[in-house]
């Protein structure tokens, strides 16, 4: 009988999961810098939380299954639901602000595509219980900060304020369903789309006010710059009180964002981030080069808590879809390659990642009667925090020296009988071929000074 | 509406996560010192790969589900099986041995109770390919050094060959289906128990050699004790050639594990491990403090791989049950912080875990008119490394020292008018209470000699 994984989920194997860990602790290093610490909920929750954060419909993308006691429950599609509960269980009493970050899988039943997959990553955090602008911007800081030391430098950080739209549904008393579906629209980023399918819909039962909001919105949604934007956001929009505010909060956020030394941001009032929860800033985070798994992050303020019974608390969040930004590392990193290989013609082998030495240390014996000292060496080195290998399938020393080469080892310690006479070792180092003759003793505190300096 | 998590799950907080991040980064490190590389599988598979392992009555333990498309599959149990799964799917051409451990959540369908969750973590490791003994040795061995970096050291590390009960049963022509029987009576550690169910039972029809092999089984698993077990056993297996090559096998590991460094291990003929694919060496590790969940890891050498379908080939593998080795640091650092209150006679407040500072820095404006210079300074010290916390829902100069200290930030910057006027800051070492005027461009220069003395 034949195995195979299931459909949409991946193995990690070496390489790539050392990659994915230091991207993994980089993240981790720049959230803990700006005091976020990190916790984790079940793989699986309450069907109930998402369907009531998200609607029916989200069913049909998830794992949901019925447990052996007859509860309907889901592997989680993501986790900002999971953390507000979180919040609601354990931490309504804890002191304000709340800064949490959370690292893990995700699961979508979707038809797997490039980039796509069922059990996918997401490295997020949520700001709970404080005053949006400043939280706000220091999220976007954050952002900005974790794809700088990914190095990742073509990222676009989009930024809009929903409460705009809002004011002029409200302006315009407009229905909640057709609100929503506005919204959604607006998410497709699809202007041409949108243009044609906003023209075909009633927002409102008065013709001339349909026309007139229809191409306020079809305006709106256009607007994309530098602060300027806002300029035209407010002579468009003069004559609606109930979107002032909003403008305004924008505003402040812009004004914010210097004093977090972020410059590279783009106002785009187009993005809707679909979900009605968010009542404020929302941001969204592209690296165009990775085409139409181009969103790498999106987030902002919501309250989610208030939905799922809590007490009514300001939150800011946002999530890095983990394995799109691998996908930026890896285009980087080929990139990288591609110049490298043309600057000094070798080693085009099409690696994805820099080759890196597995084990510091490799000990050989010479022959079979080394073996057991060969051991002791290694094991002496292990327990001082020298990545050692040993020769465990009694290979001969030919093959021992090639399996340290694969290994990419930094030293070879050759165990012979005529050292061994002298209480000592001969040491090469693989990168400059040289040798020499070690005590037993010294072996240590040879490695120390030449590993380490 | 009311939304708790799934029984039997965990959330986990601040403290409880990094102290778990402490365990896993320690174990990291030891594995990789012994060039083992990490993977990672899928959380779920096809149903069939734990039911060929382990049979069909697994399934009353599992989380398995049909997926939307009909789909048999599982969230794991275990994490072996996936690992020989990858194995045949993507390593059998890679060069012997492969050494690769895993870290990952696994999920069983059971009675919550004390120290069991529905959801919990394995952590372990794969030796595939390699001649036994050594790779025994070496897992023993790594089994050991984690330990011991962990702070923890009160565990045994128990030893059998199974080859030396299954010789016994091919002499004596012993039916599979009691084989197993008898294997998993053994495993259940009750030797009272043991005795009273094999004296009920026929093993084999000729009235005396049944007695015959009763005596022995009865005899045989309660040999514990040091290397000198093994005359003991020697002298009552005399007889039965069939136990011989298993019992030089052990004799063989018990002297490599000389080799490395590894002196404190039990031999315990009554392990049996229960599952048909071990076949040579097994060994458990307990923590007796732990009592019923004393076990906190297993092993042994087995064949999964072809009984999946794939080439034989020689495998050694064990795993830590991650969550009963926090229960034992736990246990621990219970056990240290009672020691340390008797002789200092304070913070007798029952932590379980030491303090820790959350962030370096925090950055306090003494009125509201430094907020915006504030937040400069904090994003200076976050983009040079420095974890820094700022004022983010414009509290009072009290209570933003008072959440400085909940953080237990090192040093706390308060940013002033006068201050400003010359371009300085007051900085203030939070555990000695002194304070200095440091000038802003000298500020990083200041934390960095005085954090990272």
């Amino acid at each position: 009988m034949e195995f195979t994984r299931p459909r949409g989920t991946r193995d990690f194997l070496f390489d790539e999961m050392r990659e994915r860990k230091k991207c993994e602790n980089t993240l981790r290093k720049v959230f803990e810098t700006y005091a976020y610490q990190e916790i984790k909920t079940p793989l699986f929750e309450d069907l109930k939380l998402f369907t009531t954060k998200s609607g029916e419909q989200i069913v049909d993308q998830l794992y949901n299954f019925t447990d052996k006691s007859d509860r309907e429950i889901t592997l989680r599609p993501e986790i900002t639901a999971p953390v507000a509960r979180l919040y609601i269980n354990e931490l309504q009493k804890t002191a304000k602000p709340i800064k949490l970050y959370y690292f893990g899988s995700c699961f979508r039943y979707e038809r797997p595509q490039k980039g796509r997959f069922r059990q996918f990553w997401q490295f997020g955090c949520e700001l709970i219980g404080a005053k949006s602008p400043e939280g706000e911007a220091e999220a976007i800081a954050m952002a900005e900060q974790s794809l700088e030391y990914l190095g990742i430098n073509t990222a676009e950080i989009h930024i809009n304020h929903l409460g705009i739209v809002r004011g002029l549904f409200k302006h315009f008393k407009i229905d909640n369903e057709i609100q929503e579906q506005v919204m959604i629209l607006i998410d497709k980023g699809d202007k041409e789309l949108f243009e044609k399918e906003i023209l075909e819909k009633d927002l409102v039962e008065d013709s001339n006010l349909n026309s007139i909001l229809k191409d306020i919105l079809i305006k709106i949604i256009d607007f994309v710059g530098n602060e300027d934007v806002l300029i035209d956001v407010e002579d468009l929009l003069n004559d609606y009180e109930e979107t002032k505010d909003s403008i305004n909060e924008f505003k402040e956020l812009i004004n914010l964002l210097k004093s977090f030394n972020v410059s590279n941001y783009t106002l785009n009032l187009g993005i809707a981030r679909g979900l009605d929860y968010y009542t404020g800033i929302v941001f969204e985070i592209y690296i165009p080069e990775l085409g139409a798994q181009k969103q790498v992050a999106g987030g902002g303020s919501y309250n989610l808590v208030e939905l799922f019974g809590g007490e009514q608390v300001e939150s800011t969040g946002f999530a890095f879809g983990f394995d799109r930004l691998m996908n930026a590392i890896e285009h980087n990193s080929k990139n990288m390659n591609k110049i490298k290989n043309k600057n000094n013609n070798k080693n085009d082998n099409g690696d994805e990642f820099e080759e890196e030495s597995i084990v510091d240390v490799f000990v050989v014996p010479i022959s079979n009667e080394q073996r057991e000292k060969s051991f002791e060496i290694g094991q002496k080195l292990r327990n001082s925090g020298i990545s050692t290998e040993i020769d465990l399938s009694r290979k001969k020393f030919k093959k021992l020296l090639n399996a340290a080469n694969k290994l990419n080892a930094k030293y070879v310690i050759l165990v012979g009988k005529n050292d061994l006479e002298k209480d000592s070792v001969t040491i090469k180092d693989m990168a400059s071929g040289n040798q020499e003759l070690v005590a037993i003793d010294n072996i240590k505190e040879f490695l120390n000074n030449n590993i380490f300096d």
